[in-house]
């Protein structure tokens, strides 16, 4: 776009901050932020490798031996791949919320593509989230109506990884919306400072 | 100001030259949040109802008239309290974001809060439209790993409300995403605008 393509309109953003009074203000921001996405980072590869790792194998009279895993159920399956794709996101923007502290008049930018983002992760990891919870709760408690039996008394070790997954995830959630709240509250605040 | 210097990156923000002609541009941004809003509230309603109204009976041999309907599953009786909640905070930000237009000097003050509100909302409602679909999936295919039967292929009137009603939910989605946006960028707009 033109606006990422002109260094004058960059350079606007640091405009009445040279002496940077607020500059520890600025610091202590992206601090959280960062600290905030490496905590979004542990999260998302917890609860992917719990997740992969659920698998259980049980001795099933009549059946022999029977496995459950995540992969026999497509929402866990886009629940894997939604929490690796939020992992990925988390790393690349810690690296860019760490580079970005060196300079000052690419913040608001930063800031600004960062909460567009953040959003849209958001909603990309609470609908895993809430698919993979929707399956895993019918999974623990059956559907009398429609004759769906309980998997969890079988399998308890697998329902343990999903449980411990899920809580994870939802973890990651909270995450999200304080890293996009932080964004726009830190946008707001620009807008007194300049 | 120096991005008198970029024309270009001036029409983009949606503001004009010095003296204060953004105001058509403000009432412009304002008029997108509303259309938006609407849209918003209108797709909850239609999603609510649409799942309400799913209610099919089925003779079922050997087992006499059985019924389909949400509320069998915890997951669709959570996405209708969200849709709900979706669609009265949609009303309620309509009147905000209306009579807004008329106090200029909350408008910062709007955008900060509904930017916020509008984060979570999005967490609310993907996560709902998540966890329906997965168990909507459920209905539609089936598991024969752990011998969950198809639903779909029986309650036919059932399931298509149930698509229906997710796809206005996953609109909602969308719409969530760029309100967010739209406050996002317009509280950006404005560090350069003071």
């Amino acid at each position: 776009m033109a606006s990422s393509a002109d260094p004058k309109s960059d350079q606007e953003y640091g405009k009445g901050a040279p002496p940077r009074p607020d500059a520890p203000a600025v610091v202590k921001y992206f601090a959280v932020d960062v600290a905030l996405r490496v905590l979004l980072f542990a999260a998302a590869v917890t609860g992917v490798v719990v997740m992969v790792t659920s698998k259980q194998t049980k001795w099933v009279p009549g059946l022999g031996d029977r496995d459950a895993k995540f992969k026999h159920s497509p929402a866990f399956i886009y629940y894997v791949v939604a929490l690796s794709i939020a992992g990925l996101y988390a790393l690349i923007s810690i690296l860019a919320s760490v580079s970005v502290l060196s300079k000052p008049n690419f913040q608001t930018k930063f800031l600004l593509h960062f909460a567009f983002l953040d959003v849209l992760m958001l909603g990309i990891v609470a609908s895993a989230t809430g698919s993979a919870g929707g399956v895993a709760y019918v999974g623990l408690k059956g559907n009398k109506h429609v004759g769906w039996i309980k998997v969890c008394s079988t399998y308890d070790k697998f329902c343990q990884h999903l449980a411990g997954s899920l809580a994870v995830s939802l973890f990651a959630c909270v995450l999200l919306v304080f890293l996009t709240w932080l964004s726009i509250f830190s946008l707001h605040a620009r807008i007194h400072k300049y």
